[in-house]
């Protein structure tokens, strides 16, 4: 199998496993209020890649760990991103109608269910982290759910998003579009790769190299996200500008420009290839996401 | 002093203990980006009552247990209850643009900031308990953890949240505002109280009794607050209907009438001194709070 076909086969697994623990953590939809479970689910199961539990689990298999053990925590990382997918399409905020070519949350149950399933999405990531794995040592546990809250709250993801509200249509220098990217999709990419190998027992020096990985491969991430969004739209609507653009957001091709930001994403994949040098064949995996990062088209 | 004196002696002594350690576990207003961290402290010291954490550190006291131990887990239920309310009060949701005299925190800082200062206040709570105390337990403080994500999360807050919402207009009968009542506020007073147990070691049959007595306490809190809505506003309004009536809320005083509904909340406060009989005067404030319950004014 060349690299792209072992890349996939892999994917498609570990996708697999994160689906079917969701299917098994998340509560069924004939639950009493029928709406909000239903809006719960609508959001989760909506085609996501599973991006960030899968480098979750790739990370723990990095270190030696088990993949069962990880998946929780995969699968509220997971739930953590759904919720803000939901919570940033509402009308308030990003104002989207269309995900993945699917009605948003808000279109198909109402703002009120929409802010709702997202409150309650944020909820369970943490009592499936407090209740599951049981096998891990309980302090190990705390030490990630705390990694976790801290890269999805305030000085993470929402204060990200809040600094990209804030900013949407001002001029914005490098330090605070770098500052937004860290923050909305880089702090979550990092803490899903610690979350894995904490969960596995991962010593100090495997941490740090898997942080680097994370930080790095997180911010390539969201680059390479906003070049797509540009090029992607380019192709699909037959115009030159994104959504992004529309919206006047802050971001990498719009302060950088085209090239500059491809060069900044490849030199970022370096970096995360770098930190996991020393790293056996188990690391496998995650030198493919990382290339992938730059290499994919959609 | 008399028993009102010496309540009110207690609570003001506890409100300003977690007043202070609000303080120190919430970040401070001069961070980036500072729209979002004003948002959160608007919100948070807002002139509460502290109800919650207060009781979560009585219970503590009646399992001789340290109220400092107790700390974290009651402001972080307070944060919860704050986030509850910034996003209870959205547009989209209740429509309210005052709550106790002060604008709503949407109508100053903006939907899109409230959202996010309700999503930050919730993922704090956790981050709150996953850090402290550092002397408890980890296996304890995990317990703690999930036992609130569960109250307040879609099989309790959230849960209860959305019937209200699914059901304003709509014919409701006693098991649905039973429901409402149980999920919406008792399901988080309950937590509170068993929070304080647990997180204080009590034993088994400590921890039935306060988790009974948390569960009538707090549904008697829900029922007394709907009757003030409609008598409270009644006096300050000079009408007959309260904001309840008028949003055509599901209510014990609308479906069961204000004699009723009174006789009900005074039966759940006697159900709740009779779980905690055997306790001795440690339990004393517990107590007293179960008092105030039903005779408060405001």
């Amino acid at each position: 199998m060349d690299k792209l076909t072992r890349l996939e086969a892999y994917l498609r697994e570990r996708k697999e496993a994160v689906d079917q623990a969701l299917e098994r953590f998340l509560p069924g939809a004939d639950r009493f209020p029928e709406q909000i479970f239903k809006s719960v689910r609508y959001s989760v199961f909506a085609g996501g890649k599973r991006v960030r539990p899968i480098m979750c689990i790739a990370a723990a298999e990095a270190v030696c760990g088990r993949s069962e053990h990880a998946l929780p925590a995969a699968c509220a990382i997971e739930m953590i991103h759904s919720y803000s997918l939901i919570h940033d399409d509402l009308p308030a905020m990003d104002n989207d109608d269309y995900r993945r070519g699917r009605l948003t949350n808000h279109k198909v149950f109402g703002e009120a269910m929409a802010i709702l399933a997202g409150d309650a999405l944020l909820t369970e990531a943490f009592r499936l982290m407090a209740q599951e794995p049981p096998e891990v040592d309980p302090g190990i546990r705390l030490a990630v759910i705390r990694d976790i809250a801290e890269a999805a709250g305030i000085f993470g993801m929402v204060g990200g998003q809040a600094a990209d509200i804030l900013y949407e249509g001002k001029a914005a220098d490098a330090d605070i579009v770098r500052f937004i990217h860290n923050c909305k999709t880089g702090a979550m990419i990092r803490a899903a790769v610690r979350a894995g190998a904490m969960i596995s027992g991962a010593g100090e020096s495997d941490m740090c190299a898997l942080t680097e990985y994370g930080a790095k491969a997180g911010l390539a991430f969201q680059i390479a996200d906003d070049i797509l969004n540009v090029e992607g739209e380019a192709v699909l609507m037959g115009k030159s500008t994104g959504s992004d653009n529309e919206r006047r957001k802050t971001t990498y091709p719009a302060l950088f420009g085209i090239d500059e930001s491809r060069r900044t994403a490849v030199k970022l994949v370096e970096g995360a290839l770098r930190a996991i040098d020393s790293f056996d064949e188990r690391a496998e995996a995650l030198r493919l996401i990382a290339k992938f990062i730059i290499e994919r088209r959609s």
